[in-house]
């Protein structure tokens, strides 16, 4: 058995919310050994919802899972220099500091770097100028609300899940282990920052979308439609609903077999001059292919759509709540004790890979002060009981 | 001035659509040389709207920027030697292999580690056990497009942005990175697995939304609200949506100060028995509060809205169509010359870092297929143009 891939690498976290912890995250649950550290009491995002019935934050503990909670004092200076103390020590072993606390001058890489000069640091930003920023606020800037959500709507709709704080904590997750690859080959520390606005654009012109509207094409506003390819959302006899893709000229074929739409589809591509082996003509006419695939999926109940789709190309899936996914038997879930919550199946690393951690739950809040401060900084059990009498540091409480 | 922080890096990708190619230029941005390997005519995302006039895909420049074109004939063994060859000759400098081609045993794990023990390849796959799924029908089984969108809407929304395609992109990147580090540490290789539908559900784990569904919570479809926090969407006098954010007690606080409203606040919290400084009470209140607000925007037009927010904590943005966006003088973008385009803005990684790459146009397809196999494998002119003749490879039209 083979060492897991980020063995011996320790990613000191000053984090809330989102992408910075997702970032951290991701770290931890292939081997790093990351140290989230708080304020004493927490940071802002302790507290955010959903929360378990005892009041503790799933959002939380969701995104902190197999770390270690360190909290201390970040107003007093003693408090600071304990941080300071830790990106000294770990830097030994190959450590990085992942942040988006802005406006801390104490924790910025030109600081730290006077005590590590091989540091890797990453600033997650609202905007590259140091603006603040969150989720919410990028997206409305991107141009996707205005475009979501049925055509019949005039105003935005904004996405749940916060899709640009993920994309950026991934994003961190990359440059931490490049930066980390660099320092290896040639001991040269980075000072990296990383806006969420930046992601957001970056994902945007990734996908097109940019150069789209610099040939002053509007993207139109499709309902659940795929804009450029065949697929929809459909109701079944049971009131089911289920997503229907054809993204290729293989999966359209199948369609019109099983249906038994096939000759009607030739017939209208006869009729329209169109080609729906292509995309584009499927795209094109989606309005009347879709038309004519409705009324067979209203009639039939899910089972049944389910044993016609059996062994064919056809992408479907039924739409689900929450409530309604079957977790039982998922590999990619394992049960934890969650300290505040319970026993709960919670997800490891998508990253199957051999050494990859195992489901860990979140530390409770200060939990790992008092072992790592006299673990990597060599204190006393003398030194860390007084500085949690005088308040630089918090221990679990 | 250090080299990039995955100069000598190779990447053989072998890919389609949005996750596998992303991942391949997440790191072609930082230095890597990526390889993208097609069979000749191209993929299936080849053609992906939107198009430019010409017909150009915009979704397969965006995404294949800065990479290098190979194809070659994935029937014929000559060709799949070629590729062979390729893991072959890369493995030196430390090459990895990024596929999303599933069901092709000749570019397996178990085939291609014969050549090189130390190999590491990440397969990308719709679900862990190999069946085929796309963002869209992920999306439907996540729970989200449920709850996404009007709350007087029933059936589903679906997202415009392929964020599961985006994070599988992302974590795959990651994946590779931290393989890569292993192997630069022990020699060891990884094979390595990704699920588009373990990365929807690790996501949603993550972000405590199937802790909530296991503990019985249904999550509401609550609009543009902000689960667990105060923020709304909102229209001013001259016509424009804006995004209101209000995540702390110190944005609620400026919020209430600008808009005159704290008294009311105040009185409110009273009348109510709540606490406007905590998130969950500004969240439960949500429809008095955004109330409140409405009026106060609804006279304002959007130039005086900035006015009297600048200089406050509070977080807001304007909604904008894609085509509203001012690209000019973001450092981000670069203006590149993209074959079948044009001259255009193109992001960079939003990773800054030195050594990143610059924003460097996709290549035309087949583009450095003679390069690649003269540099790399060490044909010679002629061979390539015997294989070419014989469309065992593709060269550029």
């Amino acid at each position: 058995m083979s060492a897991g891939p980020l063995d011996g690498l320790t990613v000191l976290e000053v984090s809330s919310f989102v992408a910075a912890p997702l970032g951290g995250l991701t770290l931890a649950q292939l081997g790093a050994d990351v140290i989230r550290i708080d304020p004493v009491g927490g940071a802002a995002d302790q507290g955010r919802w959903p929360l378990s019935p005892s009041g503790t934050s799933l959002f939380w503990t969701g995104l902190n899972k197999g770390k270690r909670s360190v909290t201390v004092s970040f107003r007093a200076p003693e408090g600071r220099q304990i941080i300071a103390d830790l990106v000294r020590a770990s830097g030994a072993g190959g450590g990085v500091v992942l942040t988006n606390a802005v406006g801390q001058a104490w924790l910025s890489y030109p600081e730290l770097a006077r005590i590590r000069p091989d540091l890797i640091h990453l600033q997650i930003l609202g905007y590259r100028d140091g603006r603040a920023a969150v989720d919410y606020t990028v997206n409305a800037e991107t141009g996707f609300p205005l475009v979501t959500g049925p055509d019949t709507l005039e105003g935005p709709v904004n996405h749940v899940l916060p899709a640009w704080d993920v994309a950026c904590g991934l994003y961190a997750a990359v440059g931490l282990l490049a930066a980390e690859r660099r320092r290896a080959r040639s001991g040269a520390g980075s000072q990296i920052s990383l806006a969420l606005a930046d992601v957001a654009m970056a994902v945007a012109g990734n996908l097109g979308l940019l150069a789209e509207a610099q040939l002053g094409q509007d993207r139109p506003r499709i309902g659940n439609h795929l804009f450029g390819g065949l697929a929809r959302d459909f109701r079944t006899a049971d009131g089911q609903r289920i997503m229907l893709v054809a993204l290729t000229r293989r999966h359209f074929a199948d369609l019109g077999r099983v249906t038994g739409l096939a000759d009607t589809f030739a017939e209208l591509e006869r009729l329209l001059g169109a080609d729906f082996s292509t995309d584009g003509d499927r795209f094109r006419h989606r309005e009347v292919i879709t038309a004519l695939l409705e009324p067979w999926i209203a009639v039939r109940p899910l089972a049944e759509i389910e044993r016609e789709f059996a062994g064919t190309s056809v992408l479907w899936s039924r739409y689900r709540k929450f409530t309604e996914i079957d977790l039982s038997g998922d590999p990619l879930l394992a049960q934890i004790s969650q300290p505040g919550v319970g026993s709960l199946l919670a997800p490891a690393s998508p990253l199957v890979v051999e050494g990859a951690a195992d489901v860990r739950p979140a530390p409770a809040l200060g939990t790992d002060t008092g072992p790592v401060l006299t673990g990597l900084l060599g204190l006393t059990e003398a030194e860390v009981s007084s500085l949690a009498e005088r308040g630089i540091i918090g221990l679990p409480s």
